[in-house]
């Protein structure tokens, strides 16, 4: 691509898909980036720099001269204007802002006033909007006036003179009844599939997944019609939200940005990272302090050693998978606050019956094959007590490691903390030292030591 | 709702969505199940029944009878049909085979062909569909004769005689054009956004995502239109595989089913998580064997015991995040096999600049704040060869670790493996032992034991 000439690039963008645009732009080297979007011209980079990482955007708006973006921003949809303009700076914002018209600065202006990740953030204003005491001939018209401002006409809703949201209707409902017909008459009522602009865009999402939605009404406090979020902006929403899950739970911080792997800085992958590992790698001094507390019983019997990290391991991996199951279903609504009990006896069990598997194999393996290797014993001391001490230890360690990591997520919520912050690396840390203490004390208990 | 009578909660039912009707069935005991479909009456309970855990829907499907099961099946559309036989067993499947009409069974049948994890499982045929030579007046006509077993007319598609996708368009599009228009003028050619019927749905549910459709055309190998996938279908396999990544990140195998987390049975929950404990219970003895091995020098320098576990720890945490940014950014179609170079090197310096941050941070606290807790130490041992053999060993550890972390998932990819499949659990037992040699190699050579 980069090699051919300006004529060529320019055919071969008229073909392209904007999506498939903004991933060719973000493969060509970057001193190519500015030919590349000269080029293709205000009114095709327009779709294709909504959709590029956030830290690319402002350095592609700065390769259009003025005249230029004002063509790119009235192309543009007004909430992806609006999502374009959160992600620059401060000073870009307010440069921008006075190249749109007075009427899309104002409603510009009005949807900033919304967070990035709330409903009306993300919601767009340009939607087939009709009376519910016009006629289908009347709301035809209407539409058609509008078309060219509207974003979708997959939905249309109705409002009453006040603009208060009654109820949907589809644009074959129009078409397929006659013209006379009252639009009250053929529309289906909204139910609870409604958002407050100043809802959590997660909220929205879910709701728009829910029920099984094209595109739900955004409202006021007063059931005013605002907007509407669309189901492609719920995916990229529900999209952002199991990636940010995804990394809390591997004890990665912060926000997840828009940014790709690939863009984001090592220093930004370093901050995210470091915080909790610093953390933990104190917590784990704790398990260390057990460790040399107690050192001189392995030095007695250095069978224990062979053990010893995997009991610890074992609880941090049962433990880890059952926080991860129940953030999970947490943040897919299968469960809330007033099942922890529910949820405690069921992991419990499962802990139980997995510790039990675990320190049966271990146990096994130290009775009948351990033998072999002619490890040196100390006098008094059996393999047998050797593996029921295991089997004891593991079983003991499991059990509570796994209802500790279905509890802590949930204890979180319950003190309003995000369950995902008790990330599986936190549940480890926090089981090595128990499991320590654990196989410690039933190694002392069983072998007299 | 359990006790009010029968014609109450038929008035309540009436009035709400199936998704909240199936949440309530799910909240109600398992004994007033068969009370509650009955009331609810077969055309209301088929939206209702689609909505359940896989697991629940044979059985509610058993509480009516036959000629009500002919009136549910009449009312789904056809993708949630094919989609409530997948979920039964086969004795079922046949049964409720025998109850559809022959156009009905016919069509279930040959969609019963395609896997449900295809997009040809997942398609519904039920599409507004018109052809190209036909002008807006006999398109319109077509649909409205079509409407009722239509789901939805938001896309239209436009085939050739032989049934070859050629574009689609809007419903307005029709409208607002004048009747003699010929189809073929207004409509919009459709580039790549279409989809094999035997693809998997994942690469349905991506498309849709990218190209913001609200429907995905169907094709088969001669680009004859079958059906298409829907925004409300991709938005479902999204969080499924969202869901399955995470728990494969977590060691949690199987496939993720649609069963929520309070439906699962614990033998379920056992199954799919016992199979990964084993296997790394087993790989943890390594750890153990090593520091079997070098347990002489723990009995000699007790304090090599406290940095033990930290160092270990730190290398299976920071693996398992790079491992967890890489699946997740592979998932996401960030990064194909051929950026691992680039995706390497970048790991390797972040996890040596994480090396680096928790080795210093060790060496100070080793050496300022130890000499306070008066810890007995060997002739000619000093804190500061303690503190500086921690710092060498830590950094060489989390280097190593974060970049095996990144590198194993892309090298799961390039022999065909599902990337997830290196969870963290694992590249934290692997680590284990790697960090176990490095300790006491590293503590070997610069305390001279």
């Amino acid at each position: 691509i980069e090699a051919e000439d300006r004529s060529a690039v320019s055919a071969l963008a008229e073909e392209m898909h904007y999506a498939d645009l903004a991933h060719a732009y973000q493969e060509i080297e970057e001193d190519k980036h500015e030919l590349f979007l000269k080029t293709i011209g205000p009114e095709k980079a327009a779709d294709m720099i909504v959709e590029l990482p956030d830290t690319m955007i402002e350095e592609a708006l700065d390769a259009f001269s003025p005249s230029e973006l004002k063509v790119l921003f009235h192309e543009l949809s007004d909430d992806d204007r609006v999502d374009i303009l959160q992600d620059v700076g401060d000073e870009a914002r307010l440069r921008f802002l006075g190249l749109l018209g007075p009427e899309d600065e104002e409603l510009t202006r009005s949807l900033l006033k919304y967070e990035h990740d709330t409903a009306g953030g993300r919601m767009t204003t340009r939607i087939g909007r009709i009376f519910d005491n016009q006629t289908v001939k009347q709301a035809i018209e209407m539409l058609r006036r509008g078309q060219e401002s509207t974003e979708t006409l997959s939905r249309i809703f109705v409002v009453d003179q006040k603009g208060r949201l009654l109820g949907k209707l589809r644009f074959r409902d129009l078409a397929f009844n006659t013209w006379d017909t009252p639009v009250r008459d053929i529309m289906r009522e909204i139910g609870p599939e409604r958002v407050l602009a100043t809802a959590d865009q997660e909220e929205a999402a879910n709701m728009l997944l829910k029920y099984d939605l094209i595109a739900l009404p955004v409202i006021d406090e007063f059931d005013h019609l605002l907007g509407i979020v669309t189901h492609d902006d719920a995916m990229e929403i529900l999209q952002e939200e199991s990636t940010e899950d995804i990394e809390k739970i591997a004890g990665i911080g912060g926000e997840q940005s828009e940014e790709t792997y690939l863009n984001t800085s090592i220093l930004n992958q370093f901050r995210r990272r470091a915080g909790w590992l610093t953390g933990l790698a104190f917590v784990s001094l704790l398990s260390g302090y057990v460790m040399m507390r107690f050192g001189s019983i392995l030095s007695q019997v250095f069978l224990l050693s062979l053990f010893l990290p995997m009991v610890v391991a074992a609880g941090g991996n049962t433990g880890g998978q059952a926080s991860t199951m129940v953030i999970r279903a947490m943040s897919l609504g299968e469960i809330s606050p007033g099942s922890a009990g529910e949820v405690a006896w069921k992991e419990l069990r499962t802990g139980f019956f997995l510790g039990l598997l675990l320190g049966t194999c271990m146990a096994l393996f130290t009775v009948l094959l351990l033998p072999f290797f002619h490890l040196p014993m100390p006098p008094g001391m059996s393999l047998a007590k050797v593996g029921v001490a295991i089997a004891i230890a593991l079983t003991t360690q499991v059990t509570s490691a796994t209802f500790l990591g279905s509890l802590l997520p949930l204890g979180a919520r319950a003190v309003n903390l995000d369950p995902a912050v008790v990330s599986a690396p936190a549940i480890a840390a926090i089981v090595d030292v128990s499991g320590m203490v654990i196989y410690f004390t039933v190694a002392r208990a069983i072998l007299g030591l």
